[in-house]
């Protein structure tokens, strides 16, 4: 272990070139990196993993539908022989913008400019039990955590002699009615029809409930009307029931009470209901948006500095004419951003002016089970097989690495034609 | 949780059959319950895991070259439709012959025939330093430690300006010359060459040191001379120091101190250097052999039990002419007796007498690195491309699961052309 204190700077060779430190590589920060490869400047990646996260499909991990592996990406791997590329596993603690510095585990980093899209957290809106007991979606660890959780409590249904127990180990309350919410809850029935009858014969299948919790008037918010009520169709369809008009008041681990005083018995709640931004300490609260976001303008420049830029989940743009309150806390503006970004940092390089950034908005979609899915795009709103495919094909060209690609096409023809979701592991040993 | 007290029996319905509990479901549990599913008898099986491992290709999970789900296989898939079997997850604490139970982590389990499959464990012959800071390579949580490390200390490498810590961050120590450690040797040498530089050019990797040290005369005791030489051959020209006749006295986790009072510096050394068998509490105490295993008769019987088996690596032996010390710790003995003891249990259901056992030795093998592997095959004894070709298509041959053979097979192919190993992921937060 390193026993090198915070102000020692980390081991990091300059290369005679102006350095941009990013931090974060999540789907902007990634973007921005890899366009960044042909610029004249030093770029230094960190990142708390030594990996990239599609975080799409986590939901599809934690359902036991596919590997880890197929959907995460080696930084290393990507930035293979891009000379000025620099990559740290290492957690940022705090920037220190006087001495163009961040203070990070591995020590401390100087930049000429510095990218935050340190990307968005689990937001339990202040609910500490819930925050306590509930399962989030936000990483890899939180994927392999519920895939775990379902199967032991499978496992340990089986044992038990009392219904009520019994019953609590078999039902799943899912919060949120946004794609992750939808999304799993939809693979969750698809384990309930097609894989749980088969692996445990000794149960009752009937027993295991899907609740779908959702605060607002419809599922999928950020979609259209025709998109919410068809994935409502599909998910009542596939026997999930859908609570709409109702939060969660509370949760103990064993119980959720809901704000109709309604309550529902389950040891798994699953938290997709709102994300907060990740911002660093350091900056100037003036910075901060009052909803946590870091206040940016048409450059993806943080308000009150002239070199440290923040984008995607993180940051709030203030200026896209379209887009008042900021983008949505979503891959697509993150990305586009990265990119934009990037040409911005070229044309800085080359003595020209940054040019403003536009959010192009090209939709959005859910998969909700089988030939089920629902698609906005580009103003056209289409359900069902053909909508599942636009899916299937956005995702494969989206998730990075020609290897991933292959083997999730192979992993979902697989689960296809055999009705089978293969990953049903619990690794490392029951508690 | 359950809070049932050990004396309460798990809920597990009886079908009218006379019951077998199987302890283990490594490769002789394995096919033995598999032979089993055709017979008159309930068959339980119970492991503390819900899937089987197919410890063989730990290896390469650990050197990043397959992913953990694809040498693993959930027990429950394997059962699916075969309405005798039962699967219980569980740890095994005791057994009671006089009762016929055995008490578990999940209550006590009645039993008529009861075969312990326990499978061994990782042997520091009472070197409690090396057990404190070594690795194991039997579990999958071992192969995923080990894979972690091996980034982690690269990714600190990185920031290390001691030559001294750098050195002990890149540098590897394996001990046992067997095929676990001379397959890991080549796996780690091949990600030297290949792999690492692409992935680290900040480093020198000429600094990076593989050792493999064997107490005995030769690598790969168990096979013939002339594979012995052979691996020996391939390793040294891979760059491997190999060293025989040396063994380890001690370990603090940073340094090696051998019996030639020569030292390494190393931060990880990965013991594969001996393995003891993992009996359970319960038997009397002439059951055992000095070595720890579980002395059994012909069929598989418990010496001094009429109703308790045992087979596998906990087992030794006594009567098979030709191996009179018991047969080798290995995956095809415990195979070929757990086929051979389904036989017997039918053979007892039919009232006929059981029947000898006898081992068949096929031979084994070992691979080094691409085109470099030494088979040993009923008698003939041959090495490089071809023994490669026949390693491969022996252990796809013994995966368990025909998705799973489709995917490692993919993956050998991708890393063959490629050159590369896809997995290098730290997976859990870095501490």
């Amino acid at each position: 272990m390193q026993t090198e204190t915070q102000t020692q700077q980390t081991v990091l060779a300059h290369i005679g070139l102006p350095r941009i430190v990013v931090v974060g590589g999540g789907f902007g920060g990634l973007e921005l990196v890899k366009a960044l490869a042909s610029a004249n400047y030093q770029t230094v990646l960190i990142d708390k993993y030594n990996h990239h996260t599609f975080q799409p499909l986590l939901y599809q991990v934690a359902t036991s539908g596919l590997e880890t592996s197929s959907i995460v990406f080696p930084f290393r791997k990507r930035f293979q022989r891009q000379r000025k590329i620099f990559f740290r596993m290492g957690e940022v603690i705090a920037i220190r913008p006087d001495d163009r510095q961040i203070d990070t585990s591995i020590g401390s980093i100087s930049y000429d400019y510095l990218v935050l899209a340190t990307g968005a957290n689990t937001n339990f809106y202040g609910l500490k039990d819930v925050e306590q007991y509930a399962l989030g979606m936000k990483s890899i660890v939180d994927a392999i955590k519920l895939r775990n959780t379902i199967i032991r409590n499978f496992e340990q249904a089986l044992l038990a002699s009392d219904a009520r127990l019994r019953n609590s180990l078999m039902d799943f309350v899912i919060v949120g009615g946004g794609p992750t919410g939808v999304e799993l809850a939809g693979a969750l029935a698809e384990l309930k029809k097609h894989v749980f009858p088969k692996d445990y014969p000794e149960l009752q299948l009937e027993e295991m409930d899907i609740y779908l919790i959702e605060a607002g008037p419809r599922l999928l918010s950020g979609m259209s009307e025709e998109a919410s009520s068809k994935a409502l169709h599909y998910l009542s369809e596939m026997g999930v029931r859908v609570m709409l008009n109702t939060a969660v008041k509370s949760y103990n681990g064993d119980e959720v009470l809901l704000n109709n005083n309604e309550k529902l018995l389950s040891k798994t709640l699953i938290w997709t209901a709102g994300v907060k931004a990740n911002p660093l300490p350091g900056l100037k609260p003036d910075c901060l948006a009052p909803s946590g976001r870091i206040r940016v303008d048409v450059y993806n420049r943080v308000i009150g500095y002239e070199n440290i830029f923040a984008l995607g989940d993180v940051a709030v743009m203030e200026g896209d004419p379209a887009w008042k309150g900021g983008h949505p806390m979503m891959a697509p503006p993150a990305m586009q951003q990265g990119r934009w970004l990037a040409k911005n940092f070229k044309r800085l390089a080359a003595g020209k002016p940054m040019l403003p950034f536009r959010y192009f908005d090209k939709g959005s979609m859910a998969t909700i089970g089988r030939n089920k899915a629902v698609v906005d795009l580009r103003g056209m709103h289409f359900q069902g097989f053909f909508a599942w495919y636009v899916w299937m094909f956005v995702h494969l060209m989206y998730l990075v690495g020609f290897r991933n690609k292959i083997f999730v096409f192979f992993s979902w023809l697989w689960s296809y034609f055999s009705y089978d979701k293969s990953n049903r592991l619990i690794i490392g040993r029951p508690q």
